[in-house]
């Protein structure tokens, strides 16, 4: 295609309301044009790009015996009600009424669709095991959408479900989902990609895996252990704290704090180690508003996640008003109102002579002992790890926390689905029992401007050829140049030819500068520039855009090497 | 792939809740799967056959210089605002407020969505023309779906927007566009589907085409021409009326006429013929419910969409009441009340001595004569063609009136979008000018609905090897037989070599009548059959699914013959 048909508009600035790169170079090259928060339409450019991911994704999964089908982006509320999700999940669930007031849901998954499609075909265990999936549009309702592609409200997904008879059986297709997993990734251009162990959130289940593209602008902390192989989501990571014993106990005592509201204000107060406190942290459920009050080290977090699966619903940060039973500030376990619920970190096992708060306005307690003041008390692990903590695996004060965007995940989702709408087999012996499933997710245009993160200069994307727009940018610097324009006409056409895709600017009147800054913008991985002044001594002139390679090549000699080129590219990623 | 993996059911019995064949045998043999009221999930036998239309549909909007981008499904309200639609489009749109209370849409067709694409892209008349086209999911909340596929709320359009700079430009595209809509028809398999003049409807513009594949369970109503070549969509059918006079022009009586409500009960009563009558039907505005009365011999019918156009806005049939100032069952233009809106059909221009109510309870008048009563009137094209009705093109009383599927339709829109939305081109001279559009649709489902509505028999789709879900059916009949099941294997593997789609059906136990039977659901062009008693004879049994082979090939000529038959099969298509 010649650039100056290309439907697409480039742009020298930086727009004002980018954050992140690869939304402004995005922008800025014509890849996809704002409609609405998190909603975007994608220019031709962008279009190619996502098309080339839908190929690599389809051809893995039809490898491991997936079968495409589709499902409605639109389904009946009844569905969803089956499984329990149209009340369980809030507002990123759009809800609405069709005319004749019939409540229906804006699919953001498919699970239901899924269980729905195959509840009579998988009725004996001789169908078993299989996997459907589909590649569609999806729309969920984000209260922040941010970063351009990364993190949007209406997106391509592809969504896989697998359907088994035993948890081995699982396991094994697991295993072979989790491998074709990095096959996309891998020939999509970006084998860096990571998987780390990662709560299973909404979607039921237990096992389960997100693979991670490790970047600054990745809104999922990953903990990663330095001395060995562990890799977990933040919201996963198991934290691990051995508090020591001195074998002094201090007395409890009440002690005046004036205008000490937080933690960090009372231990400099009183000229304790904030290590040696016990904090509170206040939730209350969504349901009822009851409020959850999780204690917890002093230079621990609160791991939002962690607490909200003990707690078993949804909560959010507490707000205390004055009639409510506890004290904003000084809250502590001794003497708390039974009418909060009260949950203990690990952190706080065997951790001696603490400081906390005497649930009296401007006073705390030292020499906290929680076993001493409290009886046996249950410990959970709520915290997030710190950075240097202690690897679940390995044992060493090793973990790293880093930042990264999750680019896919796979799902060990168990009978949650089957149960709850009534999906069972028959098996050899005649009884029925609920199949047991698998969901496998990867999101295509958050790859796309995932792989632009992780792959650009100041200039613009260094798309990997195998999801570049174009696989060969043709550049002919003076078309009004008889010689040259007739050479890199043919160029063009011979390339086509030989199953090249070719984007070609032979734009009258626009300088080399121009054109190389147009052609950076589209990060095709090989260029070709032609012109009067290399054509004396017959030559054209190759690189690449990640400046691994500048070549002159011989005219005649210039369609076998590009070919050659463009084969090796590939095989770097097969 | 084999049969015994594929995810899907079949089915002996026709379901009860289908009305069509297509819609049973696409339950019956897998297809689809209800999921909601015009909402289905399509199974991966479709999922091929959607795919295969939807890859034809891309190369031939590719070779009329197309590009290929994505709009959103959800859409904000303001967008829609824009062009006027958000207010003038019925219950068919769908809208909701996301979790922000912000107004949002659910695409239905993109036109607003494009204009916003390109409306900066597109302000040189250098970029001229150029056409983007989509395929993707859209929601129209039909009030009444129907017929499996063929009328749906949720569906995959392939809709195309072209922009251009004359209306000379635009016709010639037009024409372009006309010409790979007949390639994609002839591609899939139904070269017999015609154009049609047609409305424009509530997409604005003038000229319009739609695809049509006659079909009596089509609904809509086609106009021909057995003279000549004349096709016009019901809705846009011009329809002339030759009232030749008497010369003699009765009296205006008025007679008592008692409990004759209808037309045709007057003219028994008054033993007058219904072509001399003139007949009242009574509409109301949507907007305000004022009265729209249309008058017209008593043997034509009002073409609804043809009234609609004229009073320019939304109407419905009327109901009266006893406050209202019309008197149901005897509206007559003499006397009438001039609260209510009067249209004249062209049928009754030159008609004599009618008879006609006299807006008066239980009373009608005869010998009106409208000119001579009503002073000068206007007429207008307010009626539906009858069968036998004089063609406008070739003059001759020659019309007949089938019935179509449409499957496909182009627009003229001209700048209906561009002026509303404000997008603007500068021409040479540096004036400003709204871009002219085209637009041009197809919906995918349909189509592959059709297709099978119009190819098939009593036992199951007869699909064109072109988007056939495989193109070749091969059974072993007895997989216990040693010698069978390893050529049969073989003959898998060659053809799947070969780079043929083969769909293997090796299934243990089961009898040659269910395998057929299956295979005809199936609908794959080419059979092959492996068995026992044939390879006595080293024969394999070669037939297609419209029977219009069967042979006896060796089995080792057996991967050349369905090589050369599948070529044969796409070359009549081509």
């Amino acid at each position: 295609m010649k650039l100056k048909n290309l439907v697409s508009q480039r742009f020298k600035e930086r727009p004002a309301d980018c954050v992140i790169d690869s939304h402004a170079l995005m922008v800025r090259g014509g890849y996809m044009k704002y409609v609405g928060s998190g909603i975007f339409s994608e220019f031709p450019t962008l279009r190619r790009v996502t098309q080339k991911i839908e190929r690599i994704i389809r051809e893995e999964m039809d490898a491991i015996d997936g079968q495409e089908v589709l499902f409605p982006v639109v389904m009946p509320a009844e569905l969803w009600e089956e499984s329990g999700r149209y009340d369980s999940i809030a507002s990123e669930l759009v809800r609405f009424n069709d005319r004749n007031k019939s409540r229906m849901v804006l699919g953001m998954t498919h699970e239901e669709a899924a269980v729905q499609l195959v509840r009579e075909y998988g009725q004996s265990y001789q169908q078993y095991p299989f996997m459907i999936y589909q590649i569609q549009r999806k729309f969920r309702d984000e209260a922040r959408p941010r970063a351009g592609m990364i993190r949007v409200r209406e997106f391509t997904m592809k969504d896989a479900y697998s359907f088994h008879t035993s948890q081995e059986d699982l396991e094994e297709y697991y295993q072979r989902c989790y491998d074709a997993y990095n096959n996309v990734f891998r020939r999509a251009g970006v084998p860096e990609v990571v998987t780390v162990a990662s709560d299973s959130g909404m979607m039921g289940g237990s096992i389960s895996h997100e693979y991670m593209l490790l970047n600054e602008i990745g809104e999922d902390s990953i903990v990663l252990c330095t001395e060995c192989d562990y890799r977990a989501n933040m919201e996963a990571a198991e934290n691990i704290v051995n508090n020591v014993s001195t074998g002094i106990l201090n007395e409890l005592e009440c002690v005046e704090t004036p205008d000490c509201k937080t933690i960090e204000d009372v231990c400099a107060y009183l000229k304790s180690d904030i290590a040696a406190s016990c904090k509170a942290v206040v939730y209350q459920k969504n349901a009822d508003d009851k409020f959850v009050i999780a204690f917890i080290r002093g230079d621990y977090e609160i791991n939002e996640t962690k607490l909200r699966n003990l707690v078993g619903e949804d909560i959010h940060p507490g707000v205390i008003t004055e009639d409510d039973p506890i004290v904003a500030g000084y809250i502590g376990p001794v003497g708390i109102s039974d009418k909060v619920e009260v949950y203990y970190d690990m952190s706080l096992k065997g951790a001696e002579n603490l400081v906390c708060g005497a649930n009296k306005e401007g006073y705390h307690y030292t020499g906290l002992n929680i076993e001493r003041e409290m009886g046996e008390v249950k410990y959970f692990d709520l915290a997030k790890v710190n950075e240097g903590g202690i690897c679940p695996h390995c044992g060493k004060p090793a973990l790293t926390i880093k930042r990264g965007i999750e680019v896919g995940n796979i799902f060990q989702l168990g009978t949650k689905y089957t149960e709850s709408m009534g999906m069972t087999y028959t098996d050899k012996d005649g009884v029925a029992h609920n199949p047991i499933m698998g969901c496998y997710g990867i999101g295509v245009g958050r790859l796309a401007a995932s792989v632009c993160e992780a792959k650009h200069d100041a200039y613009g994307p260094i798309w990997p050829i195998s999801i570049a727009p174009w696989e060969v940018h043709l550049c002919c610097i003076r078309p009004d140049d008889e010689n040259a324009k007739e050479i890199a006409d043919n160029i063009y056409s011979e390339l086509k030819k030989h199953g090249v895709e070719v984007i070609y600017d032979d734009r009258a009147g626009v300088r080399a500068g121009e054109m190389f800054a147009d052609a950076d913008l589209l990060g095709v991985p090989i260029r070709l520039v032609v012109s009067p002044r290399n054509l004396k001594e017959n030559k054209i002139e190759v690189s690449t855009r990640d400046k691994s390679l500048k070549d002159m090549v011989d005219v005649n000699d210039i369609i076998n090497y590009v070919v050659e080129l463009k084969n090796k590219m590939f095989a770097e990623l097969a």
